[in-house]
């Protein structure tokens, strides 16, 4: 975890006081159960689920924990440990039957529960940026472009629209591996349900919201988490996207749109008028860090037998790392949308600079339905394009058309001209922008 | 691809003949709706839907389409040159208003989509197979492990049901990314639909089975192809999971089951007796080669602007290779476990070969239940099962802990024999069997 | 393999004829040398090496061995049976004391050195096609960005001899990787020359051109193989690094640069105007690929105690396919820039369109160095800067300068005018290339 | 970083104060060097280097420049903001002509070689401990295992000295990256050294123990960073070889070899009698950590022009959780093999529990010698040996062997017997020994 890099809530997700309190509500929640069925004495569950209501264990001293740790050399049993001392000789009661994972691994999915919560959310409110700034430049014509050439109009809000469909996209593949991902095994030792009734796995996964899991072994199987951290791994690949779109727009011969620069900023301690955008290059390399988390989930899978640990270190790191991380990235790409500078003028004048160029398609069209071959067509489209192309922009397509013989005996002046009018192209924007917004 | 690694239907997806094939339903149908709304003479339309109907194109002359794509160095006007020759001059009303991509990622649509349906009868085959061994095998002891260590008794019915579950939910995970990955654009050269109308787009993908893409650019975005690889990316993970448990119980020591053997085959030059678990083996490799796709897939999605070819190279890789590898790797995943041979005994005797250490969780907790405190029953039942443990197996934990005072002085001889019983450990597996089987 | 992206001497390597040729000269060179220590009959050596002179097992019938394969399932004694039909009965004489792996693994070894081989030839090409392009251009003046942005300027011989240190450290670093992987084991089933004389392996690898394996288990250890794939890796990245650099100096709105277009190519369907970035834009994706091999060979290092066959499915992808791609990728690299069209024009009027802002630098370390603060210079050479920026590089840095109070308070006009010279710049260019081409 | 996985030393190198202490190195040996070179007056060279050799700037107050940073948004503007502070009017002439990337890179370059120096450290300690318990176990006899399956015997100090030839070649790959990335480069905005003299590079490269770059643009190429995570990498990867062998050798039914257990340590809550590999299995996840960081390395390489800044976000991850991850698996490790209880009896029943299977090479080969041909003699080896497999061992294939008519036919009982002697296949240790220990 950076802590540049890192906003408050997502942080105090995977602090140990949070992880300590649901383990005690998982535990309290299991001892409750287990009165119920009758595995441990009712008084000693009521006592338990007093403590939980009563905050009993609060404030949760870490200190202490990593004290007594330090001697057990095992977490949970430290743990346990501690809760004795807040709760009393009734604390004899807590875990029973239960193994320490049942109480790690239903930890872990409550946090990547909760952690997809805030992610939902983050998504949530870039999605409204989008949406707004996409309806604001709806009809901003632009120059859209392939491998980085004029090729024809688009709209500017067609692009963040276009966005706001993938990240549409990846909400929805959120909440699924979230739900993937969100489940509780209180199974024991090797999830026989050998010394624990398998009731109170199902009372706990109902209390914490979650899905109770229908075989666990010692652990809940990672298939689930390589499927969530996958997921991440698409997310930030978009969010990639969408910042490279920005920094393209925002380099100097093009500068259609700016990233927001606050009056105090400097850009460079060296050359003062530069405006860099530096908010989205940094997006590209938070969006690596995140995909670098998936290979590492992948290989978590394939635990030996009934379980390992191999895959305890690797969710240190990656549990808070690629959460913590794409929370601050999907919340800072929000801020590049919501306050981006957009420049439609530029947009215009780089659309014309191509000497009508970009309208050669439509030519092109024109000329087979004119009668004359693909081939034939495609040629004379070809050779008049060339020319302006080598005057850069000087020349003007239309014009060259015009005094072409054998495109000027297929089509009026005025057909020419028609072929060159940009609204033509923004006749179905509406229709997709239905599609998206509804 | 690597042909030993490769299987008949799935391959034939990946055929030159197969992308040809499909380009040409593409053009054909995209023709009927553009003479439908008048965007070309209804003959043309009907000429060239005739040519699908009747097969013009057919035989596909490969050959022939990359003779003239050495000249035009453009992979899809040589096809339309190619489809100009078989059905006539109407064909220069193909493709009017589309631009290659169109094509070239519907193709990509229905490839995938087809590579997923061979995947998910693949994976129904593996179920199937799972369910009837892990049937047979509900009741079956063995030991349960964990850090390669002996914990306490399952059964082997139930490790397959849990690789019988997990791959349930792969299949649900390969089903949405089918659905994500299967949709159809016909939008033109920057997505406006301004040479085309977008109804041509709705009825190619109703033909084709595909959603109709809400919004492309000149290309699909790569998103939807991302999680489509890293599904296939986590599936993999699951095969090396399954792969990796079938090599540890056929390792020496543990011999608990065997890749099947056929009578002729010979499992090393130099050591005759030998039989070693190559199938597993290969397919924990085949399983990194998948995963090892699914960066580039993410990689994929960042395209400039409305597209770059970047990622077309990347496709044509792991298109086939992903696909092809996980279909030969599921496909002898399910060979192994239906031929897989167990040996029940061996199973038993590794189970009792610890000298009962197994059953010491139980002891524990009948301890704590007669009212020692956790750490004393804890300290008690150590002391008994390292005599256990440093005897390899020789002395017995019953024995010992009936002379041991503490303990006997809290369980009678016959409470401690009832803990080592191993049906104990067995009576929820039908509960089990149950949510995941019905 | 993706015959498109494969050249036919890097693919020849891998094909079955030049495996069966390097077992045979392995197994030949082995028995030799057995015939040399006595551990075999010096007649039958003779016979062999004979059989390996005359081109006995020539042409090889990979056919007729897949067959023998077919019935054994084992494809080292397929071809021993058939090196038996070609040679005689002294053939049996031939592996005695080795195992599958001493022929499989020092193959793979020559096949790799050999792939190297090639790949520093075509570095070798890269290099010389860098260097005479750096010296045409170097001092054609371009402007420097960073973050996109007009920083300050540069020579484009300065890019081209940047890659040019570039790919050379890779062609050490090629050099590194390829003496760690050209190693020869003939040790035996495990590793200990129990069978075998440690005699043999010295001599086939002498033979050879290998390095003798000092310690190997049944196989080559795999961190050797793993070091050479990450190094191709690393080799990929700057193929994209530099491919990514012509992909954006032909944008349209920078166009200082374009690949080579030969009249007879048709860049888009649609667009016939479109010069695309194509081969560049390819680079990128074979470099994704290339560096998707490195992680499933890192994962192939640790194998299972003395050896399990994992490694060898994940080789036989990536062995092929990562040096057959890179190699295209180099060769195609170099004609990009063999060929690379260039355009100082217009980098001139770019360099220039920018109001002089590019010479910002200058003023502010003149103002400081006349005295005033480094807040203060910055400031005043700041509010200039807007200007110019927000005048599009309509208004002039230069004159602006001139007319602040601040600024000509502590700069003369001429002071001012020197600051805007290009060539202060580049009096140390022929320092740096003096580094790099000596 | 995760705390419990790192150590002091290393995480240290990453500190804020480090970081700015080194910034300050640089700035201040540049300074030299310009008053040296004539940039800036004398006086104000040797203020700073007074300031340098006083520690001026200590203690480094980093909440102080967080506080200016906080304000200029620009780190490198901070910190000189601090110095002037500390120095007084003669910081002005600080960082003259330079960019910020020239302190940044070239304060990387320090940290990793820094870092390069610990890690070297901790592989020389774990050649140290491999070394010693190889000569420790250097004829103690072990079954080799390939497939998991029983092979033939080595002993347990080959084990180790096939890994101490791995970390070997792992220390010499380490230097040639440490050389690599040991880089410094003061040249500048755009790396044309227009505003410093390129001696100022030379001295502070000098000063600092680090190559004077021979090109840079405004950064310090990313080429050799990702060369330096690849084979951090690497190195992870053969850790994971390693761990995953000791894993293997603590299964219950193994148990040749033991992580060390002390006193005090609890190995689970549930079972007692538990001592779980956790170590190695620690080191496995660990592993999968540090080669997860290769890709994003990687990734780096190709900015954009001059330079773009997202390798930095990713560095701020790498940098440190790289180093840190592999300096604790490293120590990690060492401690392992340092006091791994090794158990040479287990190890010797292990070895004769097959029956004498692992012997049935050598009688192969005398068999071939004694005039069978190949298929005879695997077929009769092959026949007894599957009657020892299927009796688990209680069979012996030396006395199957004698009753063999065909066998007897061709070896005496004697010859028989002494293809079962151990001894045969330690005969060339000393020899394997002698190329790694010298």
């Amino acid at each position: 975890m950076v802590p540049r890099y890192a906003r408050q809530d997502m942080t105090a997700i995977w602090e140990p006081e949070s992880k300590y309190r649901i383990w005690f509500e998982i535990e309290a929640y299991a001892a409750q159960a287990m009165g119920d069925v009758g595995m441990i004495p009712v008084e000693a569950a009521d006592t338990i689920m007093a403590a939980l209501d009563n905050g009993a264990m609060e404030p949760i001293d870490v200190a202490k924990i990593d004290e007594i740790e330090a001697v057990t050399r095992h977490d949970v049993i430290a743990f346990l440990t501690y809760a004795a001392e807040k709760i009393g000789p009734q604390a004899r009661f807590l875990h029973q039957g239960m193994t320490s994972s049942d109480v790690l691994d239903t930890c872990l999915a409550v946090q990547l529960d909760r952690a997809a919560a805030i992610l939902d959310a983050d998504l949530e409110a870039l999605l409204e940026a989008l949406e707004r700034r996409a309806i604001e430049h709806k009809y901003t014509p632009t120059i859209g472009r392939s491998h980085g050439i004029h090729a024809e109009p688009v709209t500017f809000g067609l692009k963040l629209a276009q966005a706001h469909a993938e990240f549409a996209r990846n909400r929805e593949r959120l909440a699924a591996a979230r739900k993937d991902v969100a489940t509780c095994a209180i199974s024991g030792a090797v999830g026989t349900y050998a010394n624990i009734d398998p009731r109170v796995q199902e009372h706990v996964a109902a209390k914490l919201g979650l899905t109770s899991e229908p075989i666990s072994t010692q652990v809940i199987p990672r298939d689930r988490h390589a499927m969530f951290f996958a997921t991440l791994g698409v997310i930030a690949s978009s969010i990639e996207r969408l910042a490279t779109e920005v920094r393209h727009l925002q380099r100097t011969e093009v500068l259609e749109a700016e990233e927001y620069f606050s009056p105090g900023q400097k850009g460079s301690s060296a050359m003062p008028h530069k405006r860099n955008p530096v908010l989205t290059e940094n997006l590209t390399g938070l969006a690596r860090m995140v995909r670098g988390y998936v290979t590492p989930a992948l290989e978590n899978v394939a635990l030996w037998h009934e379980r390992d640990i191999s895959h305890s270190s690797v969710e240190r790191y990656i549990g808070p790392d690629a959460t913590i991380t794409l929370d601050f990235a999907l919340a800072r790409l929000t801020g590049v949308i919501d306050k981006l500078v957009v420049y439609p003028e530029r947009m215009r004048r780089n659309l014309d600079r191509m000497g009508g160029l970009v309208h050669s398609q439509r030519v092109l069209l024109a000329l087979t339905q004119a009668g004359l071959s693909r081939e034939d067509a495609y040629a004379a489209v070809q050779r008049n394009a060339m020319k302006v192309w080598e005057s850069d922009g000087e020349l003007s397509l239309m014009e060259l058309l015009k005094a072409d013989p054998e495109v000027a005996g297929a089509l009026s002046a005025q057909q020419i001209e028609e072929k060159f009018d940009l609204d033509y192209h923004f006749k179905h924007v509406d229709t997709i922008f239905g599609r998206i917004f509804g």
